[in-house]
Formats: structure tokens, C-alpha cells, sequence
């Protein structure tokens, strides 16, 4: 059973086990102790990523410290999808908003891409990954998204695991259809469903043509066509990674 | 063929033919000749909803008025989809955004809807019009979907039409997967991609459970979940649109 909704949901570093002692950070103890008014003997949940979620009581609360005691395992750790999110950075809240889309909807990489039409060229990574920590805690899952430092487009090509399907959103209308795309890889995978993809979304102004001729070269490459609308970023982004976990990923089975 | 990336698109409440002469209103005339320093012989792109989208001329400028002549049609006017969204109004951002990504994915009617765990109860409509409209122009909409009054959840669902299918988002993790529950209600259309469906998003806080005992009632309504995630409400509502299209709507066939 899931702790009730409300409760206070904490990323630690540290190993989870029946009666570890748990440190927060000053500003994990600030939050809970001050913000969400926790007492000793108050329950809050315990997540790192490894461990599954686990039940932990306040232990001792002083100034800008806060023990936590682990008690009781309440979900088991899931098996992460594998889904890599690579996306050219765009205006600052509609960035935030993709990395906290990307991490509710199971993104474990987060890599920024500068491509040629790129506006938006540096990110704060250490706020991106605030971000997805904190929206990791809110929606209750049970990992955070790696914030990669961003490359350009030809290095990201480069580097990409040949075996790791790569769907680029294409939005000249000569893509596949991205449900076709998807269960076409989704079928490939014998084993099951936790198979590694990826997916490439561009900036407000598209890829120029030369970068989307040269990705279609590459054998892991997919061009994938989100219908007749042209579609802002943010909203390609949160409509491709939908559609992998409906068709391919964890909305398939039943939610824990 | 589409206009280039760029062009000024415009939404006329005015018939659209050859050689028609459409007086702008003074907001587009400001926007037109102020904002994007359109000139006398400059073009721009025209649509109504109805007669699919127009080249234009700039005939006439002053200084709080604009006359643009059509001249050609570029692309006919697509079938619309007939997609409803029902959603609980949440923080103003956060509904700015569900009515801009409703538009961009191709909800015909907005329906916000009070719920009992509802914080945010009202909405100003006129302000998530002009949202819907601009996001349409953006997008290369030839539509703009309308935004109703608000009210409340039994309103709403008494005045459902029974034969439209209501897929309720569902976080209890009792929902049926989004995948299933479309694939379903897709394969009972005989006539074509075309059905006419709405899908209902809540607030924040969920819906209660009571609220969903009494929609698992109705026969019009199914009950689906989107993962083991709790997702915030603009991100469900953006995942269920999308998901609707990729394998009912008009992502399925190859865009215009």
C-alpha cells in the first residue's frame, strides 16, 4: 500500500533497511521540519533510487538537522524503464516545465541537445536536476532522472548506443506515424517490455533539413510524425513519452 | 503546400473566398502592421474554421484598421475531430497551459469542471479563448476550440450525450490502461477514424472516491489509468490527448 496521498516523500543517498538511521540535508530537515511542520514520531517516506520506498519516523529534529528512522518497506523499487529523453533546450519555464514532464512520465536521461537552430544554448543543470528531484518526489516515483550536461547534436549522434532505437520527432509530415514506430520496436524486444529507446525532440524552430537528411542516414534512427499540427517542444516531449509508456512501457500492466 | 514557418496566421470570423476583402480587427491590425511590420503587398495566411486556410494580401493599412484581400486557398479545411476535454480548472498557469496543449493536441470543446476537491472554482473565460486562439494560430490549427462555462461535475455528466464515450483519468490504479480503453472504443466505429469521445481530467487532489463510484455507473464512462505515476493534471490531460490521437485521431494517417 502507498502511503497516503500528502505524505512527505524524501530522495536520500543512503542505503534503506529495517532501522537504518537516516540524515537528512539542512534543506531537506528545513523542509520537513519547518515548511511541513514535522514533530518527532511524525511518519514520512524514504526513497534512493534502490531501495524501493520505505516507511521512516522522525527521530530527533534540532535546527537545520532531522533524523529519520527507516521502519517498514512499503513498495518495492520497480524496474526503471530505460527511456532517454534527448531535447533541445528552449525558454527557461518551458525547459522547467519538460524536465518535470519528462521525469512524471518515466524519463531515466535527460539529455540537452544544441542543434542548429537552437535559441536556447546553456542550461543550469544543477536547477534541471532540482527540478527532477523534486518532481520524482511529488509523483511518487521511485527514482530521479539523470541531467546530462548538454552536447551538440553531432555529439550526441556520435555517442548513441547503436543498439537503442532513436525516435526523432519530425515535423515535416514525413515521419511514421509514432504508433507504428513505436510498436514496431515495442515487437522487436522478445523478453518483454523494458526495452531502451530513446526520443529526440528539436527547438521552437525544427531541425533544419540537412540535420534531419543526415539523422535519416543512421541506422538506429526512426523519424516519428506527430499529426498535422505543428506542435510547440514541451508538448512534443510530454506526447512522445506518453505514447511510449501507453503502447511500450509502464501504463501497459497494472499500476502498483 | 503550407506557408513558410513564420507567416502570420490569422483567425476571421468572415467568409473566405477568392478575392474576398477582410477587414482586421484593431488588435490584429495593431498585431499585423505594428508587431510584425507587415506593409501594403506583405502576406499572410487566413482561416475561419470553415473555409481552410487562405493566402492573403495586405491591401490597405491605417492606423488601427487592416484590409487584406485572400487570394488563394493553400489548404482545405481538414475534417475536425470531435474530442472533448473535461478538466477541473487548476492553478492559473497550470490551466493557461492545459487550454494552450488542448488546442495544440485538437480538443474541439473545453468543459472546465468543478469537482468536489476543486481549489480553483473559477475561470476566466474570456482570458482561456484568447489562449485557445493564439495557441490555434501558432500551431497551424484551422480551428479554435470552444471553452464553455464552468460547471459543476454533476452538471457536466447529466448533460453528457450517452453515446459518447467518457474515459475518466483514473489514479487509483483501478482504471483500465489508456491503450486498451481506446483500442476498445476505436474498434466499435465502424465508419472511419472519426468518433466522437471526451476524456475528463481532476484536480489535483483527484476526484473523490465517491465521484468515481458514481461515474463507474454511468454507462458512458471508463474508467482509465496512465501508470503508476501520480501525474499532474495538465500532464494528464496532455497524455490522454495524445494518446487519443496517435491511435484514433489524426496522428494515425499521414498529415497534410
Amino acid at each position: 500500500m502507498p502511503p497516503p496521498k500528502g505524505t512527505v516523500r524524501i530522495f536520500v543517498e543512503s542505503d534503506l533497511a529495517e532501522g537504518a538511521a537516516v540524515s537528512l540535508s539542512s534543506t531537506q530537515s528545513h523542509y520537513v521540519t519547518r515548511v511541513m511542520r514535522g514533530r518527532t514520531g511524525d511518519l514520512v517516506a524514504l526513497f534512493n533510487g534502490r531501495d524501493g520506498e520505505w516507511r521512516g519516523r522522525i527521530e530527533k529534529t534540532a535546527k537545520n538537522s532531522c533524523t529519520v528512522i527507516a521502519r517498514e518497506q512499503i513498495r518495492y523499487q520497480p524496474p526503471d524503464s530505460d527511456l532517454w529523453l534527448a531535447f533541445a533546450p528552449v525558454k527557461k519555464a518551458r525547459t522547467d516545465f519538460i524536465v518535470e514532464k519528462a521525469t512524471e512520465l518515466g524519463a531515466t536521461r535527460l539529455l540537452p541537445t544544441i542543434t542548429a537552430r537552437s535559441e536556447t544554448k546553456r542550461i543550469n543543470r544543477e536547477r534541471l536536476a532540482a527540478n527532477a528531484l523534486e518532481a520524482a518526489q511529488q509523483c511518487r516515483r521511485l527514482s530521479v532522472p539523470v541531467v546530462a550536461e548538454p552536447v551538440s547534436l553531432d555529439v550526441l549522434l556520435d555517442a548513441w548506443p547503436l543498439e537503442r532505437p532513436l525516435f526523432v520527432l519530425d515535423e515535416t509530415g514525413r515521419g511514421e506515424p509514432i504508433r507504428e514506430a513505436i510498436s514496431q520496436a515495442a515487437g522487436k524486444d522478445k523478453g518483454g517490455n523494458c526495452i531502451s529507446v530513446g526520443f529526440l525532440v528539436g527547438p521552437e524552430g525544427g531541425f533544419k533539413g540537412s540535420e534531419l537528411d543526415a539523422m535519416n542516414e543512421l541506422a538506429f534512427v526512426t523519424r516519428v510524425g506527430v499529426g498535422p499540427r505543428i506542435l510547440r517542444s514541451e508538448t512534443a516531449v510530454v506526447s512522445a513519452l506518453a505514447c511510449w509508456q501507453a503502447l511500450a512501457g509502464d501504463w501497459i500492466g497494472i499500476p502498483d
